[in-house]
């Protein structure tokens, strides 16, 4: 059956009860690391000791979490199907300033408690859109001050910013693919704000998400003709920002489908066929999302790995979601095992830095306790603490890789370094075989691998 | 990335401008069929043409179209990730009697052009829920009382009723299978009154989609307390139903999942199972939904068959989805030959009544031109029209029928009467082997079924 | 692209070598218990210790592990796109009672080494199909009183045996189901003759997985004539299970598609909608296999749940697949935190005996070293072994189940104990509403639950 | 539960009996066109008249068929959990030469009374593997003889060969991506046969399926290493096409998954990027197949459609599949809807050639009668054609087509020209809409878009 249109009032009862709250209302100064923990002790650190060093960096600096603006603080609990369930006592519902201001207050005193070091927003996240375009920027202007206020005092620092482009309705057709140019040049007058804002704020990247970049049916959509658009769209975007001095690297947030049937930035690969068409290559890299890299087919990991493997990995959001489920539910990361692949991946790469692992995640709505939203980060933060405790482990260890590597011994010398250099020919590998017959019959050793990994996670 | 709450609001100018509207803007009396109409001629039928009768009953008894309320009329365009699109001008937006009359009106002015006979809706699809139980009846008691008023205006009847079991944030964790029984009992005195209003209102079934009924986690459910708890609610609903005459069938729709990980009523078999476990079985048929049936992991028609099997097929609902979506996208049913299938299974049955064809769609919100409900309602029409037709044919013909039969022609003497009796055993069998040896081998010509039933499609 | 028919041939040279194997060719005498094993050390358990009490029971008896003959002695890693990889020094690949009673010898040798107390089969896995029904049984007889000897000797026992139903081209449209009662006769004979060898074996159950019991098109199918045939097939077998003594449960092995479109053994709540329909619910109860559950939509413990809640669970087949693969990938279970869904809900309804745990999982044809066959059950043993006192641990604790409990605890008094006892009205729930208004609203908690889960799981 | 490995045996008498048949037993000389026939006589085209002119070209240059040899000609029926179901009267189930030259007389008869005017096949479809390379190669060369007389004799050409470089045990762990050099350099020598082979034969096209190009497990795989491994292959073969002056186009066939848990070639993006990469996109096209797109989770004609707008699209793998099946099951197309979307899409491009549409289907084992393997050739070919029929409607008409074009009218002039022409910056972007404000609301009309091709259709 049967969707039903959310709505969400608010009164002027709500509206004073907010105004007297200004921090978040848990009863700690931050979030402590207690390694001994009780099971149910669910409001402190068991494996993330934030300074503690592995393999020769703090925790912080291999995890550089950051807490997402719309979930978090703009998240309402509604869905297609129901209302708004999350009302939180410090925001009175309303599209004012004010409320704006005492969210963005409440939001890094959130922050500071749980001792996460960075944040991310979209542009309409922090500061409602005015009547005209003038207006729109004019209330982010206010908030980015505070913003810039906040960072200051706190410490906490912008992992990046993004516009949305996709949940205002003149973008419903698409932003920088839009069959109307007069919605892409919106687009773009948004994001020439956007990267204003990201370099006052010192936002470390740049990300765009192609919400609604894609198309519902090929009938009434020319592919070539958008992707074109969205090339050029890029294009404007490296200008500005070098004209700007914005320094920060761009990222592409690729998603396959919703809330279109397809969007253009599928999966890695994809985006990477895209930036190599229109030779962005040079200026772009990605942001991977897995519960994204899971809706398009792939393992967990998948993309991961393969941006890692081709040197576009810029950053990871880092939710997860249900491999039985079709849509995107953002849930907090809580499987060791996964998040154990992607620091692994991290970690050989020598680290996710100017990125990092931004929590792109909602409480469930029906998680309608304040409290779910600070258990709910700390279980995230402690299953990715463990995750690199885990990887590090492994690692330094060396006997996964070194069984990985063993399987490749072959490409070290005779013909095998031959093809590996590019100088071999058909007529070389004929010969070859010609001599030396069949192939002895080697095992990949699956379960082996498996059994060793487990070892480590057990 | 990134959900963001939508919202809606309303001025006084809009207010204003609504006011004025009471009939749905489109210049024509009645929806016109012309056989010769042109390839874009869309507001007129081609194929539907209500009084023609095709096996004995006109096209209207067959097909027993019904426009469902809530997307028709309260669907905004709302998604996820966007803000309503979906602008109607005689609807200024607010949660007034005024507005809800007026969009009534235009419902009823609407269905009246389009030629449909029957229309169903959720008890807050038509009145705004009140501060308290009592104020939410008294307000959906006027809106009935114009229903009924222009019901019998208009000829138009109701297909169905249902409550609206998951929108309120009081559902969030369930209605029938809340943890809470105070929402228990809400549910409960909620189903009482749409029990009633449907009464009033002359429904020929009453419908209930278990939208909120499942799990998010096993970790925090018990499933089979849950279980019995929705046993128990239905049980009530029976003898309500019965103390108050209201005398039309009771139909659940299943659906896999969307908005829970986990729906209870997964399928149709699912529901039998339940229902043949608390003796529920002869209280209750479905509504089947093919785009929930695909979201199960079914082939399109699956559903309609099986519950058809089980003589437990009481309606449809007949919309459709993307196949490589993984969530309910509610679309207008355009393939003709999903269609066929639908209307093959309701002949073999001999027709839906008391149930019907009930559209469960929403135009894109992205088609946010007025005519646009027009026209999409138009083509599914005509749609289920065409497939009543070579469905029809197809049966007339017998072709297909009789191939079909024809594989099972065995059962009808000797050993195979027998096993089709029930009277056989394994020993009858044994011997039977012993002496006939090997079966011979039997074709199962799926692509010979596929190319006659092209014959009739093509 | 293709597939590609794969075939396999001997050689002279290969059955001489293969005559001078007897035993598994492993130096060791059973698979030690070293808790304190080094990561790469893979031949020994580092949580898998029989003997250790848990929870009143040795871990024996809470796993009761089984080897599946059909993967581990006769799996030759051909797929539909490849020829056998996994050649075995004991078999030459022929059809002879000779290889197939020197690879008995070798199993039982393999299973006494790894030190499982169970083995499962299907009657076509140990011997040879004949010439005639008769020539057939011959065989298998031969091979029965060899199993009979060797399980004595070696103190494993069966628990389960089944018929192959599915395999022989006879079978091509079905066996229980198929359109030629001549097919349907033949299974019956062959089921006949497979509870004749479990009751001589001491089998613990006896499985039916309906591989072929489906349909790949609606367009020749009768649905409703094809499960009637099923049940009274069951029916034939009840009787001839009671008229021999055959004493152990009948179980229902649950799987949506694959090798059929859909088969009508979809999932666990399917299975049982058809017991109750034709009253064989007493007579049954289900195998399930996690793998073929996720392959239906469902969470990887969904089913095993649902079939317990309904007091159905009778063996759990516990290999693991893929979730982004849309295929039965029989892998071994090496996920800990899945393990531990299944052993908390087997530790939930009191143990699985007579069932137990069968790994119906195949090495990867890639894994083609005879090593691999004892390195992936050591694995997957020692997952449940860690997963059993995880899940003893959540249980003796008690913290996650005392969470859940006090979801429910409104139901334990007032308007919710009599809804629970279902004698509530709607009236009462309307009348409680009226007094008692609007439910405070509650938090699922779903992420405090799944960080105290990972409490006991990190 | 349980796969078991299928196997193939021949007697004695089916080698006499094979020995007597020649030609492919149907009782015409060529399959008729009738444009009336009646539903049930399926040996004669309905849609398909070869030299009928559409569009300025006969319907058979637009439509180039070819019938595959490994699923016509050397599909067993076999399956994962099944023997063989298919027993030709003209194969006797042997590896002899004499068995492959019958086969190969049959093929052509077959292909000459269907009328398709090209084949594809893989070397080790038409010709056993020897002992040795050499060996083999001798093989192929004798029916590579044979099959240029039967081109010359009946006028049938080859659409493209390839090499199976998949079911050998030795390609177990890849072919060109083999961790083991030994393995590429056999692969390598294999492939400098085939195009040897597909130059003496005029191949119009060479075809490069990568089936276990990929992984199973990341735990043991170094991607990037595998890529370039692939690249170096593809040079190789770029430069041997070269030297012996092979000019078809080569083609690269996505498919995303199966056999292998991720192919590198996972969908038409993803082989764009690899070639981009590594700089071979001059040359390499691609070979699309809808089944295997569906499989990668977009809608059936996306990669054909996305494959032809970045000019890449080949040639195409015409074979279907169930949408609810997550496996490859190569079924002939007989959805003239979705067949549709392919020609119409072929049609703007302006033809496939010298690509085709290549049948990659293979009837269902079920379908064991001899008659059906040429009843599901003309079903397809009927379906094709009558597909080409209304595709050249909707483009002669262009009703469609305009009403996508205006959806982009604004790109045409003012600041969309500027903006399509890459010269437009942020600042004009900004500044414009400082001066226009919001952009008018534009419907996407999907459902009208939707009506109005049905209106082809039905």
């Amino acid at each position: 059956m049967s969707s039903f249109a959310p709505a969400s009032k608010s009164s002027n009862d709500e509206a004073q009860k907010a105004s007297s709250v200004t921090t978040y209302p848990v009863d700690i100064v931050k979030v402590p690391y207690k390694p001994d923990a009780t099971v149910d002790d669910v409001i402190c650190f068991k494996y993330y000791n934030e300074d503690e060093v592995i393999m020769g960096k703090p925790m912080k600096d291999w995890l550089r979490f950051s807490v997402c603006y719309w979930h978090t603080f703009r998240g309402t609990g509604a869905d297609p199907f129901g209302f708004p369930t999350l009302k939180r006592s410090w925001d009175d519902g309303s599209d004012s300033i004010e409320n704006a201001e005492r969210r963005m207050r409440v939001a890094f005193d959130f922050m500071s408690k749980l001792g996460v070091k960075y944040w991310t927003f979209h542009d309409r996240d922090i500061a409602p859109e005015g009547a005209t375009l003038d207006e729109t920027n004019s209330n982010l202007d206010r908030l980015v001050e505070l913003a810039s206020e906040l960072q200051d005092k706190t410490g906490i620092k912008l992992l990046w910013n993004t516009c949305n482009l996709f949940a205002h309705p003149r973008y419903s057709n698409g932003a920088a693919t839009n069959a109307d140019a007069h919605v892409v040049a919106y687009a773009a007058a948004q994001v020439k704000k956007g990267l204003e804002v990201g370099k006052k704020l010192g936002a470390e990247n740049f990300v765009f998400w192609g919400g609604r970049e894609g198309y519902h049916t090929l009938l009434n959509t020319n592919v070539r003709e958008e992707l074109d658009s969205l090339a050029n769209f890029f294009k404007m975007a490296v200008a500005y920002k070098k004209k700007i001095g914005f320094t920060g690297p761009f990222l592409i947030e690729p998603k396959p489908k919703e809330p279109t049937k397809h969007q253009y930035d599928y999966d890695a690969m994809t985006v990477i066929a895209f930036l190599k068409t229109y030779n962005l290559d040079k200026d772009f890299k990605l942001n991977i999302e897995p519960n994204h890299t899971t809706l398009a087919g792939h393992g967990h990991e998948h993309d991961v790995v393969m941006a890692s493997s081709y040197g576009m990995l810029g950053s990871v959001d880092s939710n997860t979601g249900s491999p039985d489920l079709g849509w995107d539910t953002d849930q907090f990361p809580m499987d060791v095992k996964n998040a154990t692949f992607i620091m692994k991946t991290i970690l050989d790469q020598g680290g996710l830095a100017p990125g990092g692992l931004n929590f792109d995640c909602k409480v469930r709505r029906e998680s309608s306790d304040v409290a779910d939203m600070l258990i709910s980060h700390i279980g995230a933060m402690d299953c990715f603490a463990k995750a690199l405790r885990v990887a590090a482990k492994i690692k330094q260890d060396g006997v996964l890789d070194k069984m990985k590597q063993e399987r490749y011994a072959s490409f070290g010398s005779g013909l095998g370094a031959k093809l590996k250099s590019g100088n071999a020919t058909f007529e070389d590998c004929h010969e070859y075989i010609r001599q030396k017959g069949e192939p002895e019959r080697r095992s990949g050793h699956q379960e082996k691998f498996e059994t060793v990994l487990n070892r480590y996670l057990l």
